[in-house]
């Protein structure tokens, strides 16, 4: 193309969390050799920031139950940086035995979804974080941080920008050095994205700021628009858009990577993914869960693939 | 909210083409009725321009063959502003006879997806386009112009902006007040919109310029976004997303009403229009044609729907 959109960012570092956030959700266990092929043809398809999987308890998702498993098959990938998301201490010992290159800490902007989601108070999940940053210490392992409901709460509505700003302050604090806000259920808009990019700057340090959407209102890409009208360069996706909504029957979740990489590439914005590739990712996501997923790119495929004119009926205009 | 993104107009006007645009593209012909209560519910939810219908031969479009009797159940309407498509001398006769606001004339900005669209050259399209401005001349009918694969043709690949400037001179010389350029094929880009609304602005002269995009790709609420940052007022879209995009199965096609005026309203672009209503409009779509529909926020509601806390299991970030 060449086209690109003045004031965007040259390049976009993308991180796929289907295999965590979207195959969490799934009602039944994916077989562990299925999430290592996903993960494999999405390394082929260029990706190369991945949250692998979950140390959870095992009885409680047992989805994740193959989370060192499904690491170990990709820890000689020196080219591909692996999280794993971390509740506890219990986890976080597990993950860092496992190898993983980071730890993902998670907690709510808002006090009623940390306590739905964890089970404890935002000022117990910030101790808890403590204890894993000293357990952190001298592994080699690195922290970041997920802010949930950073843009809404299903429970309580509106969110405000200072709780999101004090939480990133409280991250960086304990050494985080990557910080996701995460859009836990398709709350955000392109104005509440611009508020807190510009909100958080000041607090951010040398961390980097990850921008993760739901694609819940349909939103998910325009919101990807404001973050790179800001400057965002780490967006969280996930392939075919894996993963629903846990509070919408009939909603979609995470934007899809592959409508993601398609919005980047032809914007001028650089993320070194190859859009047949990740199409055919999609597909095998798809044929993973055995339904259909909610990524357009994946049904429509790439922009220049042209049609015979006597393949199909037009309809005027 | 209040919330408001810098550099979008203060407001913005929709136009409905989910009756004719989303209808045409059925299997099977949708009840006088059904469509008059369809326009009557937009308009309880404020929407105020319609693309009603078209008037075409019922033989070859016989989902518009009662295209007078619609318009007929809204001409009272003063506060409406209705147009019908017109492919030729006899529909512009016809729409002028059932008492339109506005023609709508339409040519495709590439060769070929004119010729598989309507049977004729550009240029002839364009030489019946002056038979009906003589037509119309004294009517109190006003034409408008649809420029179709504006941003890219299913067949050609990419067209060139020149084609599309070119074409929306020649409408601007026909005495068309209002110009769109339609995203047929769900090939339009955020860039590709900067670029072509940039390059338009010096030909458009009083005529106002509208958007129309597809969500084939994903895209479609990106390129409002683009639009938006251009100051386009103009947009077009489809109740619940109706209609499909006639070159691939499983893709969707309009964006959606409802989620167009979501992001509208949410980023501090007034729209006239009640979130509520439009979502029951669009419940009414998927009523009447039977199936489930594209839009999202039909499905997720608005954005502070909360939900009572023990509704839901979540699933860790």
């Amino acid at each position: 193309m060449g086209a690109i959109v003045a004031g965007f960012p040259d390049h976009a570092v993308l991180t796929e969390v289907g295999p965590r956030d979207g195959l969490q959700s799934e009602p039944v266990f994916v077989p562990t050799q299925k999430k290592i092929e996903l993960i494999q043809a999405l390394l082929d398809a260029g990706l190369r920031r991945f949250e692998v999987t979950s140390f959870v308890s095992p009885k409680a998702v047992p989805q994740m139950r193959d989370a060192a498993e499904v690491l170990a098959a990709f820890r000689d990938r020196k080219d591909a940086h692996l999280t794993a998301l971390v509740p506890n201490m219990r986890g976080a010992e597990a993950a860092i035995e496992a190898g993983v290159d980071a730890m993902v800490l998670f907690a709510s902007a808002s006090e009623s979804h940390n306590l739905k989601n964890v089970n404890r108070s935002r000022a117990d999940s910030l101790k808890g974080f403590a204890e894993v940053a000293r357990l952190a210490e001298g592994s080699g392992v690195r922290l970041q941080g997920a802010i949930a409901t950073a843009f809404g709460c299903p429970f309580e509505g509106e969110v405000d920008v200072s709780a999101v700003v004090d939480q990133a302050r409280a991250y960086v604090d304990l050494g985080m050095d990557h910080i996701t806000l995460g859009d836990t259920t398709g709350m955000a808009t392109p104005a509440l994205v611009v508020d807190r990019v510009q909100a958080l700057r000041p607090v951010l340090g040398d961390s980097t700021l990850a921008l993760h959407f739901h694609n819940t209102r349909g939103v998910g890409l325009a919101c990807v628009y404001a973050g790179l009208s800001q400057g965002v360069t780490y967006y969280e996706s996930s392939i075919g858009g894996l993963g629903g909504c846990p509070f919408v029957p009939r909603a979609t979740g995470n934007v899809a990577t592959e409508d993601l990489a398609y919005l980047l590439t032809e914007s001028g914005v650089e993320t070194g993914t190859d859009l047949d590739r990740l199409i055919r990712a999609a597909q095998l996501a798809e044929r993973i869960v055995g339904r259909e997923l909610p990524g357009q790119v994946m049904k429509a495929g790439p922009r220049l693939k042209t049609a015979p004119m006597d393949s199909v009926r037009t309809a005027n205009g």
